[in-house]
């Protein structure tokens, strides 16, 4: 049986806390010493992990209640996105404004809305009598992401830590509460195609040797057929050239370099390696030299295998809005690539509509909701997994 | 008969006394001044003609000795291109240096010394018995030749005044004097393609639409075949995409455009409107949407056919050189483009090996024949066309 906690709090009013702290990454600005106070005063043991590998001290949380198996732990980010340019807001981005049943904020959904949740459902729901519940928040998410999960992770990984199962809170559904949750994500990778030439003048081009032909011919090879046609659980591999460039600014000179950069969102058909040995296949048969430069930071796709624990998230979804979720692989990455090294994590949050846009914004009763649907994860994976 | 001037000079210190006059476009720090002051004292009618539609006050002349037919002009220019880093050049480059038979000097070849040496061979040769000897000498040819000879050609026009033959100085032989002349220049266009698409995040690229592979679609179609094989007196078209650009510096980001420059230097089986006809023909194969900006001051390609007139020059050089000169059209383009309006129009100057570089220089000697050349030239074509 679970303790109630003295301190259980409404999810709205800490959400709006949460948003009045403008925690515009990579600042903090007391958003995440709310969460670790409002932990500490529950009775967590309460970790502060600051990490500065990027040349900024960036505070990160672990905290964690009960010291036994299972240990279910949720992962969000208190760092935000900009509010850009304010006089746009029809409500500050920082004032944490409840009007008409909205929270307006920047962060209101992405995601201090379900950091807020999940904080009420775990006060709410109190130490677990079996098992440990645990809290791994970072403010490095929005940002480089060098100092952030993927160092907690490291830290937790040293010290022996274990962590069974992982919700994240990164907002999933794209129109109404209930829509989808994540069960994976497709790996990204980056890459720089150099072409190089022989600089000259227009008039004479048999002095000169003009790149652009070739960069051109390496991207067709490059782009000339889909890479998959997706998986079961993913869709298909996509490739974008997202930029060609010279930079010449007159017409009368033949270029000494071109160059094109792409990058390639990738499910399961693909390892990082056959990626990019397929890469390199294609451009290849091109014939035409170049130099190929793959970007730090890529990442494997990863896909947490349908099962008890996927289930026990869709039916907690299920119960509160009458909905199944869609389990779904689709979109950009998040912390869940660092997490899924530690076990397996699905991700459900808000309505991701209104997330890094002016005026965002989500349903007070999407708020209560997601609490409702976080507190019946909690109690019945202690019910099912302790 | 001719009537030899009084005021007949050296070429080769005149040549020097005009690399001293540092006229770096757009200015003409006393060169232009220096021409038209011989040619007053040598008995020409000097107009001194100052354009500015570019902004800038740019000073060109006609000089003119006699009142009857033939018109035989020189046409040149005074203005040099930047000397650069003056550290490099082992002599000043607007010293006028002369060292082991050679001078040196900013404008040496291009096109100082063919200026000097016509004025030399024209003071030397005095007024023509029949028929008339004039310049046409420019301050705006390296710059953005707005102001220069295309002005001039405008203003011989309106006045009705008839030029029969010109010959230009600039430097035609690529290694020795008598390797070349130019009967003809390839005409040029410019152009500017334009690919819109919609910007979106490179994970969900079902809600956006990438310009890039239109982009290269389009510069293959425009790349994909010779434009022809040449023609009698030209080498082949050439289409040069002289750059490609997105300027998009993330790898997340479908942008939102993409464009393609492109020049083209073509032969006399392309007019401009062919030219231009074509261009489209090849994008539309592509099959997919496209602006098109064609770029102002294209040139047409011009032919100035085999006859007693280039027979008459080539005989000149090959006289005083031993060398029958090769009638070309190759290379860029020249005031030729505009005076090929007036009259029949040959080039015929020193060597360009250093022209544009560091140490620009030309032996002495070849300045004395150059002399040598156009005073046969003047000559031959009195007896020839008087």
């Amino acid at each position: 049986m679970a303790t109630p906690s003295a301190t259980a709090a409404d999810p709205v009013a800490l959400a709006a806390e949460l948003i009045r702290a403008p925690s515009v990454t990579p600042r903090s600005a007391g958003a995440l010493e709310l969460v670790a106070g409002r932990l500490e005063a529950a009775g967590y043991r309460v970790e502060r992990l600051t990490f500065e590998t990027g040349g900024i001290p960036i505070p990160n949380l672990y905290a964690r209640i009960g010291t036994d198996s299972p240990n279910l732990c949720f992962a969000g980010h208190v760092d935000v996105v900009p509010e850009g340019d304010t006089a746009q807001w029809a409500h500050g981005p920082f004032a944490g404004t409840v009007q008409d049943g909205v929270l307006y904020g920047r962060g209101a959904v992405d995601m201090k809305g379900a950091v807020a949740a999940f904080l009420a459902a775990a006060l709410a729901h109190g130490k677990p009598a079996r098992g440990s519940l645990s809290f791994l928040i970072t403010g490095d998410e929005e940002g480089p992401a060098l100092d952030g999960t993927v160092q907690v992770v490291e830290w937790l990984k040293a010290k022996g830590e274990t962590i069974d199962h992982c919700v994240l809170g990164e907002p999933t559904n794209p129109d109404a509460l209930g829509d989808a949750f994540k069960v994976g994500r497709r790996g990204s990778l980056s890459g720089i195609i150099t072409v190089k030439g022989v600089q000259g003048h227009v008039a004479y081009p048999h002095l000169a040797d003009n790149p652009v032909p070739r960069l051109v011919k390496l991207v067709a090879a490059l782009t000339a057929a889909p890479l998959d046609e997706g998986s079961d659980f993913f869709p298909p591999s996509n490739l974008e050239v997202v930029s060609v460039d010279v930079g010449n600014p007159v017409f009368n000179l033949i270029p000494a370099q071109a160059t094109a950069r792409f990058n390639v969102r990738f499910n399961d058909r693909f390892s990082l390696e056959s990626l990019k040995g397929e890469i390199v296949r294609r451009l290849d048969t091109a014939g035409a030299a170049y130099a190929l430069d793959f970007q730090p930071g890529a990442s494997q796709s990863f896909l947490t295998a349908p099962g008890p624990f996927t289930d026990l998230v869709a039916d907690a979804v299920e119960a509160v809005t009458g909905r199944r979720p869609e389990p779904s692989t689709s979109g950009g990455t998040s912390d869940a690539r660092f997490i899924k090294d530690l076990c397996p994590v699905v991700e459900f949050g808000l309505v991701g509509r209104t997330m890094h846009k002016v005026d965002e914004a989500t349903p007070v009763a999407d708020v209560h909701a997601l609490t409702a649907i976080y507190g019946r994860i909690i109690a019945r994976y202690f019910a099912t997994f302790a």
